[in-house]
């Protein structure tokens, strides 16, 4: 099991639409051959805590067997164009991956 | 859906095995009725990049139906109890919830 999180912070000058276009490219771009499963979204309505982060503008949580499925997630062409699509507008990136 | 990651730093002091004893715990006391899927485990072996925050010591990745769900979790007496067995050892807690 390899749990690959990503957190976006997306920079001031982008678009209003721009959360919404990223989370919507995560599920049309990133769901490729090794993903088992994959949830993307804005921060939760969950009550406020101070552990919780929520200064970010998207979260991304995908999951592979392994970390040959996340490398070859990493390299496959639908991931790339995500990347080459979206990546103007990111002000930080944050990944943690477990194991 | 509500993905709800936390990261766990533990204290110089925790002894070694309160790395591996976290683990433990996470998938002994977490999978609580709600819980549609959990993960926990270190950092994991990818390649390293800038990007990427390796520092913690324990990740845990909780997958429930809606925020109900969540509070459903938050609530319940095995998650107050893995919080009893092992907050001793917590440095710093990072927590962020998508949905």
């Amino acid at each position: 099991m390899l749990v690959h999180s990503v957190f976006f912070w997306l920079k001031k000058s982008a678009p209003k639409s721009a959360r919404a276009a990223l989370v919507k490219d995560c599920l049309k771009y990133l769901k490729t051959p090794s993903v088992k499963h994959l949830w993307a979204g804005p921060p939760a309505g969950t009550p406020e805590r101070p552990v919780i982060d929520a200064t970010y503008d998207v979260g991304l949580t995908v999951v592979f067997d392994d970390v040959k499925g996340h490398d070859a997630y990493q390299d496959h062409p639908d991931h790339l164009k995500f990347i080459e699509r979206n990546k103007k507008h990111w002000q930080k990136v944050a990944v943690y991956d477990i194991e």
